[in-house]
């Protein structure tokens, strides 16, 4: 893709020149922007926490529990432009930064005046403002799970020459290469709902009637997503939209007693529950996520050669498709 | 104030004979209005139901806890758009309201469709696309503690003439007379931080290093908090707000022990504090609300002619100004 430096007098034979001098200059000492960098915890810690910082402002924002969305592409544009906001209020809160003290820039950090881009699309707008100033460059999205944060002192030379209808520029690609990239390949935490097949999404939001659950109510969607969405962590936020009810622990405590008929048991992170994932090569429910599984009891002697778990008076493991009748332990 | 009807081929003197045929037109018998009237709770029930969804999307927006914000004036112009959305949301939830099905309108009320306006500004901006449709009209002023709900079917000759940069134009002052009004002169439930004079907050936000409580801690705040405010409900988002931590009942619960030897308690919804604060004339806390008082231990003997209560061995009233020293029971 051809990129215009942003200068026009310049003749066009001269923009490769212009193209590694406007490099050159983004990289010329700037012990400010070191000290901002240094403000920032390492790698995969780093990655950590603005993966938590992007699930949770996307998850606040779709509010799930009362809106019954998963899926960004749903939001309205005045939430879309809110998500950016919300992305720099969880930011600024969980790594303790203050605002800016002119009370232009969004962040304080290190002693320095940070501003705070936030895209869900392909690329950064900028503002005049931010022209000289060290924006904090924040992109996620959630179909892919991905996302990437970089530190870069804006020039009028990493921008594109084009303007938006509110006066904005791009980032160039030129602009890109300034970056500092503190994740550059960042994993989003999963949005369950959204990974999931339209059709399994469609039994969970609309499952049948069974048992003594109504078809529409919270706790048969819940029932349902155990019953569809099984050996991963399902997050507390998933089962709140799912539920569309603020009491998310009781619905899986109530899904627990649901599926035991099924062979369906769904852990926590309380009483044996973590020994018992953990026994089955599951991955281990921290507090506020859960994981269903379903089970069938060994026979007395049996070797499946799979792992096992020891539970009341039984012996447990994985059930898989072509085994003998599922069967969950009467309490765990 | 003059207003001019939308029609400006109109000779202006015929203009008062038009308002009152706009007015007229506007109360022509409309079934569908009618059913969306009919779909709201009763005059109190409805304030109350109204006032609740304001006070939590303005301070879900707010968010305190995570900002220290209390005032609507320090939102961000993004904020302040979405404060719209997010009334939408809540409302939409509580309420138990559909989307509109064509996807244009907000609400599926009673069947209708219903756009959904929000200000919190004087007046309302109406787009083109809403003309001919009913609007659920929502004001909201923090400052004020007030608010208005109303349902109007916008006509052309309802809105004043002059469009703003996004070519929406305001409710007339006839607009303002078509609307059915649910709720006229409705109540915030009370914004403590905002209703408090500006050396009363500055006290509370910081306060003295005192004990054992180190001065920037949010537990020396929320000290200072049910210091300074006394015999009024505190709510849970004050609490956060203040503290600008998530267990809020936790810090409530510090509060008590810290502030006993100053004579103050700190009554919740549980054990034997809405006794007290029944017996002690107060308001009586629901779950998620607390009330500070400062109390003495009346003498043996002493009729103080003040309501008074028994706790543990002692009987303790409300301290005033000019009593002998303020007295805390031990434990309550």
């Amino acid at each position: 893709m051809a990129e215009h430096p942003g200068d026009p007098v310049l003749p066009l034979d001269l923009s490769a020149a212009t193209h590694v001098s406007s490099l050159a200059a983004a990289r010329r000492p700037d012990s400010a922007f070191d000290d901002v960098i240094g403000a920032f915890p390492p790698g995969e810690e780093c990655a950590a926490a603005f993966g938590w910082v992007l699930r949770q402002s996307i998850d606040e924002v779709l509010d799930g529990q009362r809106t019954g969305r998963f899926d960004v592409d749903d939001l309205e544009k005045t939430e879309k432009t809110y998500l950016g906001t919300k992305v720099e209020i969880i930011a600024r809160d969980h790594f303790g930064w203050e605002r800016g003290q002119r009370g232009r820039m969004d962040y304080l950090i290190a002693g320095h005046e940070v501003d705070s881009k936030f895209t869900s699309g392909g690329n950064w707008t900028i503002p005049a403002e931010a022209v000289g100033h060290i924006c904090l460059l924040v992109k996620a999205d959630d179909h892919r799970s991905s996302f990437q944060v970089g530190l870069v002192r804006i020039h009028e030379d990493l921008l594109n020459a084009g303007r938006n209808r509110d006066g904005k520029r791009s980032l160039s690609a030129i602009g890109r290469q300034a970056v500092h990239w503190l994740v550059r390949d960042g994993r989003l935490p999963p949005n369950i709902l959204l990974s999931l097949a339209p059709h399994e999404r469609d039994a969970i939001f609309h499952p049948p009637a069974t048992g003594r659950r109504r078809s529409g109510s919270g706790q048969a969607r819940t029932n349902a997503l155990f019953r569809r969405v099984r050996g991963r962590l399902v997050d507390r936020n998933t089962v709140l939209t799912v539920a569309r009810q603020d009491d998310g622990p009781k619905r899986v405590r109530d899904a627990r007693i649901d599926l035991r008929p099924e062979g369906i048991m769904v852990l926590g992170h309380q009483n044996q529950h973590p020994r018992i994932a953990r026994a089955l090569d599951l991955p281990v429910p921290d507090k506020g996520s859960w994981i269903a599984v379903k089970v069938r009891r060994l026979a007395p002697g049996e070797e499946s050669g799979r792992p096992a778990v020891e539970i009341g008076t039984g012996w447990y493991t994985v059930w898989s498709e072509g085994d003998p009748a599922p069967e969950a332990p009467e309490s765990y």
